[in-house]
């Protein structure tokens, strides 16, 4: 479940809470583009703002509708305990795999971060994902990507973006790679490098866009898998437009949140306090960039 | 309440949960050197690790050992929800103030961090204190800070350090506080500059070295209280061995929870993982500065 396209949904709220019935349409679109897994409660997905019984439903919900497209479940928090308690609830829910940021609050030190995957891949009996978010989390060094990677139970590696130009980018993720134990694949997150990315070797996209727009995702994927790197860029170029709002709203969250109201797959504030939805000018933009792209 | 010497104390956990025994020693140690006030569930008192049950029964215990010293309990959360979930426990516990960190995922704008401060005073019934942390949570400008402060209800700012020279310091806390109503004092916090944002007009040292040392904190503010503000510089420089533990260490936390077992107040290990406690060798130079110094 560790290569192709996993689409990471938003978790739609609504002042009463849990939007359930948008979730349930955003994981239906992603069943029918034949994601290769799904990722629920990611960054995007929310995860942070999210209460351990409200992650519990959301983790359920999405395993009751993937249909057979593998689960993966982000069970990020600061406390390890509360980790812990979250994996056992994504496990009961059916979950296939974990993803683990080390998030933070005091800088954790190497041997910390290295201390909470091997606290987790010890009780977990799924395999684990290590997202590396320097920008909310931890800023990881090779070195010791390759000493988690090396544990029993980890099964691959979520970057962040790669450096633009593809043999800096080819660099980058041979000089992770030969880090890693064979098996633990690469992951590329940060859309707008994701096509990058798969030209220099990842074998998966932890995708934000796939998550709303699985067909239009899945078709760069499946391009990389042909080998068809010209084509991989060309589909990325394409998508320009989305990747400069991401970019002008400071990441991808309130630009998927408007794309999904505006839809009408969700309610146009879909967000949780203290987040904020985008104007109404902004929202009138993405929406037209939707329709001139012919995301799907 | 916010003025003098507000004491922070850790709250020492133990692999079985949180230690009272060693949270009420260090409370003991702050109602008998009389601090002003008490903050409990600061960063250094890991509020970010522990659950909503385990925080509310930290509130409880410090109203129940604060004599008659007032009570700040940090409410921090990423989510408003959470947040005012959890000012209802402190205020239910008797609080007499809350203390309110902007703690960030996705990165916040300027609205959403103001909405969040407007959705808090009006829920909550004591005051608020605005705890400005821009390297865990985000970054104020002082023109938000001067919006938040005119909210009915924000009586305090805790500001991080100020810069080394006091003629900086001096510009720096004026600038502030000409965006400030009447009434809004300004705290300082990050033990190392406290002097001298003492020294240039901060009202009140929100102190983590006060948490564990509350009587050589106290001594420093009582000395600004008097304006001896040489005296103030003097017994701040004395300290500079414990600054630069801090400093070595990369914050207070690990350097104050190795004081605290050094003294016998709380195991040797009362950190919430991941976090963990410095090496043998590390906590024996802590408690070499400790006996130096004479730290109380």
């Amino acid at each position: 479940m560790f290569t192709g396209l996993s689409a990471f949904p938003l978790t739609p709220v609504t002042p009463a809470g849990l939007d359930e019935r948008g979730f349930i349409r955003l994981l239906e679109r992603i069943t029918s583009a034949g994601a290769d897994s799904i990722g629920v409660l990611g960054s995007t997905g929310s995860y942070a703002y999210l209460t351990r019984p409200q992650r519990r439903q959301i983790a359920t919900i999405a395993k009751s509708h993937a249909e057979n497209i593998p689960l993966m479940v982000c069970v990020g928090s600061v406390s390890t305990d509360e980790v812990l308690c979250l994996a056992d609830d994504a496990q009961a829910a059916g979950a296939n795999a974990l993803l683990l940021p080390p998030v933070s609050y005091q800088k954790l030190r190497d041997d910390e971060v290295f201390g909470l995957f091997e606290t987790l891949t010890q009780h977990a009996s799924v395999p684990v994902c290590v997202y590396d978010n320097p920008g909310t989390t931890f800023e990881f060094s090779d070195e010791l990507h390759g000493r988690i990677a090396a544990l029993a139970g980890i099964r691959s590696v979520k970057i962040p973006g790669v450096p633009p130009s593809p043999e800096d980018a080819l660099a980058r993720v041979q000089r992770l790679k030969s880090k890693l134990p064979a098996g633990v694949t690469v992951g590329i997150s940060g859309d707008a490098s994701a096509a990058t990315g798969l030209n220099a070797g990842c074998e998966v996209w932890y995708s934000v866009c796939g998550g709303l727009f699985p067909q239009t995702a899945k078709e760069i994927t499946d391009a990389a898998a042909r080998g068809e790197r010209e084509r991989v860029a060309q589909l990325s170029e394409r998508l320009q437009p989305l990747w400069d709002l991401f970019r002008k709203h400071g990441g991808s969250i309130r630009v998927m949140a408007a794309a999904a109201g505006a839809l009408g797959l969700t309610d146009v504030d879909c967000l949780p306090r203290p987040l904020r939805p985008l104007s109404a000018d902004d929202i009138a933009e993405v929406a037209a960039v939707i329709t001139r792209l012919e995301l799907r």
